[in-house]
């Protein structure tokens, strides 16, 4: 499969759930035609007409046996916390062939849950989420350029990790394959840690506002908490599923904010402007390593 | 004063330091026609060019004394380590009316210092602050509806607080007038804590980076740690004068971190949801009242 030079190779792919990753996968795959039909599961009425207005899929339906039918591969978008049923669901419906992967944030639990069922899944998390929701937001440019994470295991199946990774190469997605556990550590440092900050940012000061405080928050914090819009109930599952690699990130934080207020006791001028010459010298540093990417 | 119909009440204002916040000041000051003449005083030589070709003040100089004789008013936009200096050199320049000001992010330790030397001074912050620096970056509508925050005290002359309060309200600010000690109180929560922050988890993550990190960083990374990118050298000066209000924000934000690897310790859901729910709610609620503003 080229991007380039797109063929048909895929006769029908499902998305279950299309929200804002789902309705991406779909719009990119169509854009690309890189299947003959895009069918959606949903689970409201509604989302019907939305999907189909939007543009996201061919099809849309409530029926789970109708979507999955004959489907070569099924994308499973629906939050981390409900992948084992749902595997268990469409376990008897998928022909042999089918190929089955995800785009949770969060690896090993859902690999541990779904594998045992579904002999020829293989997990993947594209890393382009967004404190926004929905199929309105969704967009066929989503994954270009984008870290596609794929995690194998030693029970995957090797056509099925082939597959996997030229289907997100496929929509534009930059590949790093690793163990589900590497993954879970890296993203619990890169993405979970400030999500968590964020919000922990919110509830330390709006939601135990001060006297007066309320004209003095400016463009700084609003970037700074921004993550902390995001879906509570998504964070709640990432949360629960990847809780002690995030963990672990926290402690790394709290031994800075620790060493920083030792510094501010000590008033120690040199030990401040350390702190803040390491960061500003680090960001910038990897800026400049993102804009040539 | 009045912004809509300026006469020039000021026949002679004078910037010290020219650099983002002060270029801002003259662009905004010859914009609205406030004054006869800014005069810019700048320590380099190349910098006299600069701020005139720029347009943020009418003349440049790296004299002192050319450059605050007769001026009516003074405002200090240099480092708040080298206020009281600065107003030990100029007290013998100024003539018997002139009104003294800055631009500091930290109140009680200027006024402190600068207070006993200069009895027509009055402090001020306009929360306008960027991550980026230098009068390149300088713009006439930087202080157009944001928070100017001015800190008079029981020493204060009134007439000098009424003439720095018309001051930044003809520039567009919105004034409140506060004590310097509820001022330090407040931007340590809702400036230097979210600033701290955004260092720490700099150099918690890309300052110790493990392997095969570096495909994983997103827009929600680059978002939340974008003010660790600011000048290390002023912030330490903010850190190191406003070091016991910043320690207690922190503080507040530590217990709310404990309380997260608590709930994530035990598993708990509930908990899990509330931390991310209420951080939403809270942030959004803001936004839509930030909005109205």
């Amino acid at each position: 499969m080229d991007a380039l030079s797109p063929s048909v190779e895929l006769p029908k792919i499902t998305l279950i759930g299309v929200g804002l990753l789902g309705g991406s996968v779909g719009l990119a795959v169509k854009k690309r035609g890189l299947a003959g039909c895009v069918t959606g599961f949903v689970r409201r009425v509604e989302s019907i007409d939305e999907c189909l207005s939007i543009g996201a899929v061919d099809e849309a339906t409530q029926d789970l046996t109708e979507a999955v039918t004959e489907a070569s591969l099924v994308v499973m978008c629906t939050p981390v916390g409900g992948m084992k049923d749902m595997a268990t669901q469409i376990k008897p419906l998928l022909s042999t062939e089918a190929v089955v992967t995800d785009v949770g944030s969060v690896k090993a639990s859902v690999i541990q849950e779904v594998e045992p069922i579904l002999s020829r899944f293989v997990g993947s998390h594209p890393l382009c989420g967004s404190e926004k929701t929905g199929v309105a937001n969704a967009s066929a440019n989503l994954f270009e350029g984008a870290t596609c994470a794929v995690t194998p295991t030693e029970q995957s199946d090797t056509e099925a990790v082939v597959k996997v990774n030229e289907f997100w190469s496929a929509l534009g997605g930059r590949l790093v394959n690793l163990t589900v556990e590497a993954h879970d550590e890296i993203v619990a440092r890169t993405s979970h840690l400030p999500h968590v900050v964020a919000s922990a940012l919110v509830n330390a000061v709006l939601c135990k506002p001060c006297a007066g405080e309320s004209d003095f928050f400016g463009t700084g914090f609003a970037d700074t908490t921004r993550l902390a819009s995001g879906s509570p109930t998504m964070w709640r599952d990432i949360a629960l599923t990847n809780a002690e690699a995030i963990q672990k990130a926290i402690d790394d934080l709290q031994v800075e904010l620790s060493e920083l207020k030792a510094a501010l006791t000590q008033k120690d001028a040199d030990a401040l402007e350390k702190f803040f010459k390491e960061s500003k010298a680090s960001r910038d540093q990897w800026l400049e390593g993102e804009g040539k990417k």
